[in-house]
């Protein structure tokens, strides 16, 4: 082997998992989107072969040996080769502490439980959903203990979507939201409410449809490469590479709220995503480095674009478009506090952008207290339940509408929750940073999102995971990360909106 | 290696295979419904891949000496075994006849050719995709010299989709249709018109995809492991085994007959490929055995069952409710003589059970000419149109609605055409003997498919590919096939329509 043959080994690697990558994304995809209902055994069945065939090419000997041998190599490789020979290396060695055949069960079983969730969901039947999570969570559980038998299994898992997260650092952080959130929440709720009654009412899907293809092209999306899809709930999924990206979502008749921040929030996931330079495609490099960097960007856009004055402006004339009726009447500023209009409320995502993050730690709070062995997932709806009422003070009418309302632990992202909260905090500091060079809400106000996305995409999607999340954050920012600049952020909007 | 043993790889061989078939059908069936327009290199990239995997799979040294170890001790093995071990050295002593490197070239070629025509037949476009046309064809040409050498280049693809069909059986059973439907379709033409009126005008999507899907129920598909999408030319696809399987349709917003006889045709094929004994899942022998006897399925169901009388007296109710205004005062009559109103026509699969056959006698005319070096591609769309002229007396105005019309040579099947044919004359002598045991019509009239269903099931559809095609059609109609069945069944049927 010389490096040079060894350089074509590992393109040719890394081009076969995204091959693979792309048949497994897309069946998941496939399954969430227009598969008939009773195809659920038959994708884990296929799943669970190609799962294996992936595992037995990340982890065979030939591909040790070859990544062995460029590592040791590494002064004539390029920074890219470099990172993806460390990344694939760092998979591969957790990968080989988790038994084959535990893997595969593990692909079967979240093929099965993501399946037994949408039913569960549907019907509001959290208890033949309970077998499947049980599973799910200890599963992780083991995995944990396999990979790092050292580290705590929570601080494994956190690490896992953000690397160098750890229960400390998350507690440090909620503990900082939480200590500037919860009294400006309370005076929000003293000042006189606001309403969102101009999104609720009915609103036809198709129009609803117009709308989200209007969104996704304003916020720079190219609809060459990114699809559009109804799910019951929202996510985004690369197939192969980032020149093949889909978002998804749900059109609520009665709340056109729903639907609209869903496709920005989700369209934030795709830019992000189809931003990777090309050269980083077919490549462990390509698309986001983690899943507080993904999220900082899905809510970027969201929040921050999506829930700006400036975003209203150009938003009620297309809302008066395409709803000229229930539109009729209302303003600008009308529609900066509907979307704006602070409610704790049960769905985190259709949570307002204040009470989000107390959404986030009530899931943290209750992975936390899984991982620690204090709490048993069979006590996960009266635990959510009472969590909801200590942290906003609202009662859980049903499952569906509680436990059951998101997907992320179906499909096995325990430990994710936080990224969202850590999202929201990096995002403020993005644009604290952009504003030095970006009239961001002046661009907004024109409808051209163009000066936006370079700025992103020079500092943040190019990169894809050549650079570390910290590193990322540090680079574009030029700074260490400080959740009081989020906070500074809430309180300057918020304060505006309701007079405090 | 005991056979016992053997027999465990066989089955673990047999269940990758469709596994790599479920991802590759899947990302096919993605590029046709739903994927973004600038994925199509994405696909062609991932598919190459797997298609290689596949490829490595299927003619590796190991599966060769396990086949030919299994083949060895036949006596030991149940007959859906040793079906098997034949089916896929038969394949296998194929493909190896393929230089790998081609046969991935091939593999990527027609995902990029498909997305051509798609382009092309949007925009009339003949020049854009005259090139991957010209590479397909020349591909099957080299193929069929590859594998079988000594043979016939058309006859080994015609083979291919039926066991044992050649030239000269097609020409033998065209002369026999030309000699007997040719002055049939004179006849009608010479007698008074009728029309099909009540069919065109304004029909919504949402409402064509309501009874689409009563259609679908109607004829006994089960919803839970058949799905329905939309796309340019309607297919069907079993992902992975007949646990899952997908039909298409077009909404025609002015024809309401064109999605309607799509579903029933693509109906019919799903219905084959469900109809699989259960046991045959994840082997060879799962789905339909050639595109003959398919075809005699999806025409079955479409022309012989859904352009009956039967049929007629309940679907008007059906269309009533659906489309009051434009059903008023039409009759069960009408509506009889509107979907078998006879016209020579441009497009296949508008055409009326009459003159179908002479649209399959163009395309297999064409490609006959082109294997025996008297046709080169380029100067398809002038032949196409001179034999438009010829058989069936019509100008054809756009390479659109003519040479471009169909999707089956961008996707490699040629050599297929004659399959309709050959399946629309196995269905009349199916149903012939079929109606020595049930009474088809009275069925129909009732809406009750289940005994008609219960009949091709035991008949045909629960043995996969267990039997070769003809040892299953002198099965189920206990004789040999007899073109002048079918024939009887058109002068019957349109002698009784036009009053002959």
């Amino acid at each position: 082997m010389t490096v040079e043959t060894a350089k074509a080994s590992l393109a040719a690697l890394q081009a076969k998992q995204a091959a693979y990558g792309h048949a497994l994304a897309l069946i998941n995809y496939d399954g969430s989107t227009t598969a008939p209902k009773g195809t659920a055994a038959n994708r884990a069945q296929t799943m669970s072969i190609l799962s294996a065939e992936n595992y037995r090419l990340a982890t065979g000997e030939e591909t040790v040996e070859l990544l062995e041998f460029l590592d040791a190599n590494r002064s004539e490789l390029s920074d890219k080769e470099v990172r993806s020979v460390e990344l694939l290396l760092k998979g591969i060695r957790q990968l080989k502490k988790i038994p084959m055949d535990q893997y595969i069960q593990l692909q079967k079983l979240l093929v099965e439980s993501d399946h037994a969730w949408h039913v569960a969901k549907e019907n509001n039947d959290w208890d033949s959903y309970r077998p499947y999570l049980e599973k799910v969570f200890d599963f992780h559980k083991r995995i944990a203990a396999w990979v790092e038998p050292e580290k705590d299994p929570y601080d494994y898992w956190l690490n896992e979507f953000e690397e160098g997260l750890t229960k400390e650092r998350c507690d440090e952080f909620f503990a900082t939201l939480r200590s500037r959130i919860v009294p400006l929440l309370d005076a929000v709720m003293a000042a006189p409410a606001h309403n969102r009654d101009m999104l609720t009412g009915h609103f036809p899907a198709d129009k609803q449809e117009e709308l989200a293809y209007w969104l996704m092209k304003t916020i720079g999306l190219d609809l060459e490469h990114v699809g559009l899809a109804t799910t019951e709930h929202p996510f985004t999924t690369s197939l192969g590479s980032h020149f093949d990206e889909r978002i998804t979502t749900r059109y609520d008749e009665s709340d056109l709220g729903f639907s609209l921040f869903a496709v920005i929030h989700e369209g934030g996931h795709a830019l992000y995503d189809t931003g990777s330079a090309d050269d980083l495609a077919y490549t462990a490099l390509d698309g986001g480095v983690s899943m507080g960097v993904h999220e900082s960007q899905s809510r970027f856009y969201e929040n921050i674009l999506g829930r700006s004055k400036a975003f209203c402006s150009i938003l009620l004339p297309k809302l008066q478009e395409l709803f000229p009726q229930q539109m009729e009447g209302y303003t600008v500023e009308d529609l900066y506090r509907a979307v704006n209009c602070v409610r704790p409320s049960l769905i985190r995502i259709q949570a307002d952008e204040l009470s989000y993050a107390l959404h986030i730690m009530i899931r943290y709070e209750m992975e936390k207290r899984y991982f620690a062995g204090e709490l048993a997932v069979a006590d996960f709806p009266a635990t959510w339940n009472a969590l909801y009422k200590e942290y906003l003070g609202i009662d859980v009418p049903s499952d569906s509408e509680g436990v059951l309302q998101d997907s992320h632990w179906s499909f096995g992202a325990i430990g994710y929750f936080p990224s969202y909260a850590l999202g929201s905090a990096y995002g403020a500091q993005f644009l604290r940073k952009m504003g030095e060079s970006v009239d961001v809400a002046g661009c907004i106000a024109k409808g051209d999102f163009g000066p936006i996305n370079s700025w992103n995409k020079e500092h943040i999607w190019s990169h894809g995971c050549l650079l570390k999340p910290t590193e990322l954050f540090e680079k574009a920012t030029e700074e260490k990360f400080d959740p009081n600049i989020f906070c500074d952020y809430l309180e300057a909007k918020f304060s505006e909106l309701y007079n405090l």
